[in-house]
């Protein structure tokens, strides 16, 4: 099941530069990891904003929220999440 | 070059159902067309609404424009366009 | 699968009565259909609104989708999908 | 009576994580014994978000009031309340 | 139990004077009887627009529902329906 | 002359309690002084947040804007001033 | 007293051109005669838009009402009414 | 050339007395001076805000650019500006 | 002086496609006038929409509201005109 | 290509001089570079914001991020990315 989930990151002024590279670090391992077992279907980044636009494929919008709260930047995004569904002119059979 | 589109359609009630029917017909074989091309990346319909989210792959903005103004459907189309680029921690080469 | 969705209806002024009549009649048989094979699982008034708040039980996002589709009022409809998932406070297993 | 509250939770950034723990207990102790009096109906998880969608079964407005001003993270809630009411096409008596 | 209601009153333009009148004569004795009841405790018009902010006493949030859905010009209103309690400064017994 | 006012209070997290503590008090004196003067006419509680919604009666625009800017509480409100007037249907000859 | 006012007028397309002209003839004659009296203490128009600024001097906000309600073009216009008073750092007495 | 400025102004939480007083005066005097010279041509409060409406009277968009950019509590206001022009209705020819 | 104009353009449904076309050659001819007296100094479209982002250089603000009032589809479009001066890091001095 | 880029800097307050100066500086030089290349090809200030409007020429929306993100004052920044092309009416065949 796919759904579109937006990801705009808000890290406070002032947070410990060493704190926040650990956290980039870890985000992206975690990120790439994700890609690699197909959950984390895409992964864009929105022009001239620290924001993401991204496609899950996941078995139940429960899963959905466990690996979003598992996200070592969870804390300072803001997030969007819109169900998605094949559309009827798709040529795309993967696109459900 | 990756533009995420969104697109809200609005039917006039009282819309001739044929006219109406008509422009359906031709939509989809136009947003089909586009997508065998490739410019037409992505197609999702948001659930509960008669609304899309799209990828374009395209060689320019003005490329895009002329697309989206060519589409059966535009003029009843409430359009919003977002400019992507690859994310860095995307480990998909074509997410560019 | 719950999702929370929130229908606002906008009767376009002159509408025939007979017709909109009609519509009524079929959209409380179908949204009474729904609710007794379950997936329409909660369905409320907003108070001073032509407006619900609904709780739907589906097997997927494009299930929930063809549902909506499928109501007579649909095209007089702004509508609302929120995911949902089980509260980790929650006590009642079944708000899953 | 029934009221739609949709809680938002809002932590500080640099909160001290063992209040904060602290907090989160006694709040999931206060809202399981709301859930087993009756008066919290129902309690939902949004997916992605640090929010909740809920169901209160009160007497009156005034005991909503009372409830919500005693829930231990009450100060970093964004609290909205919606006033409902039975459905005319609703097949279950107890969504009054 | 009191309830802020905001009324905005939207006439669709070209609309049938008489039919306007006969349905504004109504509103008003409508609106005049709920106040002589004590349901409708205030009723203020907003300075410069067609609206207005009403206090309610009402027994339950279905019976404000059923006397907004009674109101000659409800099918041209937006409605804003806000619970209300007493607060704890208030030194009138009554603003309950 | 009616003014609606609502007024929603943010604290400020980590505010040393005590200090708020008198500065609830004053509010709260301030308050009761002015309903008994009869310029704050009307106080209520929003169900669930920390706002009330006011009517005061005052000789001027000029008045209503030193009594607010008294208050204890003002640098931490937000505050929204509505004129009103006598509503044609109303049948309170104070509610003017 | 003062209160600022501004007016957008929004002319539903097709209007009959005698109709609008006669309106628009009728709201000049308005408009300058309360110029005159000193009531429409300032008018502006704002630059690209079929929307004034004005600022009003009337003895209530009751008085302010019936003037704006007594304007030809007022069913064509939205109003935003917001109420003045004199500055403390103003060095003009009459802006009061 | 007239131009309609609202300030608002958001003084931070736990700022120093002496240093807001000192600001308070400094932009006191500074308002007064662009009063006399009939730059700043009114100023009014906005009844319940630390907010003010105004009219500049400059020679060009630049200047009130400088003039706005050397108000000592330019750092701590949200700007609006609208260019402004004179109404046809207007009978004041300097409300140009 | 400069300022940013966005015109959004809005055809009513059912508009007569001769009126329209003319309509549209009509606003071309003087769009393309203003060009090449460089009082419109900028005409770009946005993607995606049938609406414009230009840049005025004119004498004064009443200057550009008469333009813009004069433009043939001025009464189908919603327009933001913004102030601009030049950017203290700007290196042409054209762009004032 | 073309992009309208709308930056709005917010700093915060209590922020060092001497480290908001250096970044002013830096940002004002690399503002500088980059405009003399021609990719920065207008830079407008907003009459009375510490925000500018600018329109960028650049090979790709890629080589856009990675110019904002380079930007030294970009981590206070509010940016919005528009993106443009040539309108039919315009006679600059450079405004592509």
């Amino acid at each position: 099941m796919l759904f579109q989930v937006e990801m705009d990151v808000k890290i406070p002024h002032g947070m410990d530069a060493a704190v926040l590279d650990d956290l980039k670090v870890r985000e992206r391992v975690r990120a790439q990891d994700l890609q690699r077992t197909g959950v984390w279907r895409h992964l864009w980044r929105v022009v001239g904003q620290y924001r993401n636009t991204s496609i899950f494929d996941v078995g139940s919008a429960a899963e959905l929220h466990d690996i979003l709260m598992s996200l070592p930047l969870f804390p300072f995004m803001e997030i969007q999440v819109t169900a998605l569904c094949r559309h009827p002119s798709s040529i795309h059979e993967d696109d459900r």
